[in-house]
């Protein structure tokens, strides 16, 4: 398993008319913080497509659990990890806290992304084997 | 059970560097054709929070299946439909599809959301009981 | 000059903690105006990529006046125009009106574009000519 | 005058099928570069509202030139200031940077703001007088 924190004050712009952050932004924090956690891990998007021609990590499935509303100029701390679900998918979690001397659980989600290589025969993306290399590191 | 369909020719900006929509965006649509449901049946939020006293209908969890790639310029159907789960809650259901001729499934997702009230003691948002009206009207 | 007109009703998520459209949000609809604009009088960016080998047509400057605010479910209109300044730039003019009954003009502004070409030499981007048809059409 | 720092790095969903960021995300980091540059000199608009009884800033013109393209995980910084113009507006300029051992600027704009405060008659917003503190802190 790998880990990251990524830390984030909430902008006026990603907040809606009820002054709470508009829920599809929280997805954009989950997409963020899952470049940041690859990348930052020697796992970046770029430095995978060179390594091993796939196509991306595209996304199958998301969901996101909403406990307490976070606000405008709230300081915000994503918490992700990763582990490998299979030889083909891996799931990143994600978990978004308040952060102001104590931490306090606001939304809680995961993505399950995928290994994308380019099928030879179709030209279409599909979902390739995890090299070990990969499994070992997410664990 | 109440119904709803909404047609969408997909943003440039919508999409991301691999061409295909980024999807927190599925998300906005989701949200924007949850809003588009409940006005059309005369249950908008606005209409609600005048005869009601509600705050809103925030959402407590979004889940979403991404079976196809969709693209710059695609059209897209997104169909929606609302059911009550209990006198608290209701699930929001979204397909959205590629039309173009035919009609192909393209993302799947849901949102809960709740009848939000305000607490009279302590000034803070809970779920509140859904009238009868409502439940009758969502089925 | 080419010209199209572009109805929209304001989403919630398009709106700020003041219960208006956040700014940028209107440069989206500007984007998706000029796309909008070229594709329906048949110069659409992926057209004239295949037709002309241009690589797309890249902004160098926007502006915007807010005359008057846009609220959450408001119906506005977009209307757009294009001329072309010179050989290798050209305007996109937007205006944008809230419809009820009259029209009120709540938002003004322009995006210059040029039409990009591949630099042989260095393979960077750069300005390119206007091809003669495309000067005749945008008058 | 009074002016900030602001290091972001360019987010996957920020940039479009080009490969480069979607022009409306400029205006999104400026309107943050604002709210932080004020925040940071003790003027945050929350403070304001409590200080001066205004609504906020509300935007009346915006600007931007673009340079140089800006790309995915491209280090950027915003360098902004703000100057007042008159007794009832201020101009907040702002310059991306693309940050790689030297700054190389990419893109310069400028927001226009009034000091709105509510007229006691008709209800509704209207530019106030920016108090004589906020002039002598704008300069």
């Amino acid at each position: 398993m790998i880990e990251s924190e990524w830390l984030h004050t909430v902008e006026w712009g990603e907040c809606d008319p009820a002054g709470i952050v508009f829920y599809p932004n929280f997805y954009r924090w989950f997409d963020s913080s899952a470049h940041y956690l690859m990348k930052s891990h020697g796992l970046g998007q770029t430095e995978m497509i060179a390594r091993y021609a796939i196509v991306g990590f595209p996304l199958i499935e998301t969901h996101a659990k909403y406990i307490r509303p976070v606000k405008w100029e709230d300081e915000v701390k994503v918490k992700s990890s990763i582990e490998a679900n299979s030889r083909k998918t891996f799931t990143v979690k994600h978990r978004i806290f308040r952060v102001n001397g104590t931490e306090e659980l606001c939304v809680e989600g995961h993505e399950v992304r995928i290994w994308a290589v380019k099928d030879k025969d179709t030209g279409l993306m599909k979902a390739g084997q995890l090299p070990d290399e990969i499994v070992e590191r997410l664990g």
